[in-house]
């Protein structure tokens, strides 16, 4: 946890603590929940995409983006195991567009919409009078799925870590047409005791540092069980791509061994759940490697605000 | 209703109808309301700031910055007269931004957000990889406030047509200092049976155009009954920023005339309440000038998009 943007998120979490029965999800996590009374709670989550930075036009179709601009928050849906319930758009628009650029950032939105059954409700569209890329933000709501929303703070020792899929090389193209874990997050946190959950958006050893760091653990990764893609494979460094790329959009979380053993007897889903690691006493993440020789592992993963000067 | 944003929001909402048991308000108006069962419901807006457009970083301050994007969506609470509940805010930064400009926009953020009751639960920082300009994106969830959320398309023929406060010159610097109408809003529909409303942020001309639109009736303004503001009154044509300016802020509401009556008798908040004309049969904006000459009233306020071409 050594990122700049959680150590700001740090600091303005503190200058205005949040009433824990109002709130009983805040700043820190993927989502924040809102409590509604008579038991009914609803989260939220927001997101800007900005071109340059988390796409580029000459790689990415304009439908493309706004598929993804839905799915990276329908990911923040599933990183807590909530059900989407709806989204509201904000574009900001360079000059020179119009409604064809419009309408197919709108075809990639509703298709993202469609198949998680997560409609746009609603949305602002606004025009840079001065030189700005294409700006896109989705805000988005979901609801419990019938258990309570996972966090990063629940991780235990002796807990597996977990993930969903194959880990790295998003860049190769997955970053821009991934599937949000949404039905597996669901179906992991109702067949099993999860202590802990997020989406690998930065990548596994920022991610998995974040976890450790909320919930005061460690965590020992071993680097054989790393479940590499063929993307990540592909690559000079695959060990490094599936640990620091970021944009995986897999699932990253912890639970009990016999958990995790009552949770495989009972998955059907072609998405493969692997062990890839033990939460062990202390902090920070370590990686054992295939000789056993145990290892510090840094955050190396995707800091939007490393180059700055936060703090 | 004949803006370009207008028009594209229009062409969004018939692609994919929205189930009103779902979303018994849903794209159009100022927010969209979400059914989450068991009599309750969320209300969310989004909406971004840019700069360049929406402030000038060489008259308006970081801090007034962070006020103002809170203040547009708390607007948006109140135009429906609902209760601000949360906020969640994107920063989309600039290259040389660092901790202290994030620090000030949040002191902003955060004025708005305790004088309103609504806490800051959460957000995202990003960072242009090109060049781009200061994206803040405020998406705000609020809740009924006793009574049914009021709309822009209840206006019936015979309402009166009444704003808060003086409209007009909102650019000599209100746009960055003004208060979002909340208590005044609740206070209105908890005392008397509005039809419509909303808040005037694009222009009265503009707006009043967007209720007579989506109520389907025609409305008549009484020029001298417009309250012109002092800032407007400075202007080479008072009575065009009045009715044009935008970013007024103000309430725009209709009831009938036996309601506004009974809603004078019980007001005693400092923010005057002024009939400014009537809802008619037909469609379109007329205004009645001082000689009783009627013309028609083009909506001429500000469009998010109207040197595009679109649709």
């Amino acid at each position: 946890m050594n990122s700049a943007e959680d150590r700001i998120t740090e600091w303005f979490a503190v200058q205005r603590p949040l009433d824990p029965a109002r709130f009983p999800i805040a700043i820190g996590d993927d989502m924040a929940q809102v409590n509604l009374g008579a038991g009914k709670s609803v989260l939220i989550t927001t997101d800007m995409l900005l071109e340059g930075t988390h796409f580029d036009l000459s790689e990415a179709s304009l439908e493309q983006v706004g598929y993804k601009s839905m799915a990276a928050s329908l990911s923040d849906c599933a990183a807590m195991a909530t059900r989407p319930l709806a989204a509201v758009v904000s574009v900001g628009l360079p000059a020179g567009y119009a409604s064809k650029q419009l309408k197919q950032l709108h075809k990639g939105i509703l298709r993202a919409a469609d198949k998680y059954d997560c409609p746009l409700a609603g949305g602002d569209i606004t025009s840079w009078q001065k030189n700005g890329g294409l700006a896109v933000n989705v805000a988005m709501l979901s609801v419990p799925a019938g258990c309570e929303p996972l966090t990063r703070k629940g991780a235990k020792v002796g807990d597996c870590i977990c993930v969903t899929g194959p880990l790295g090389g998003s860049r190769a193209g997955k970053h821009l047409d991934f599937e949000p874990r949404v039905e597996e997050a669901i179906a992991i946190a109702s067949s099993a005791k999860a202590n802990s959950m997020m989406d690998i958006s930065d990548g596994l050893s920022s991610d998995l540092a974040r976890i450790c760091h909320q919930s005061k653990v460690g965590a020992l990764l071993f680097q054989d069980a790393i479940p590499i893609s063929e993307a990540a494979a592909r690559t000079a460094d695959p060990l490094a791509s599936a640990l620091n790329d970021g944009e995986d959009y897999e699932l990253l979380f912890t639970l009990p061994e016999n958990e995790f053993k009552k949770l495989l007897s009972r998955w059907h889903r072609p998405v493969a759940l692997t062990c890839i690691g033990s939460i062990v006493e202390g902090r920070g993440v370590k990686l054992r490697d295939s000789s056993g020789h145990i290892s510090s592992l840094k955050p190396a993963g995707y800091d939007h605000l490393s180059k700055k000067e936060i703090l």
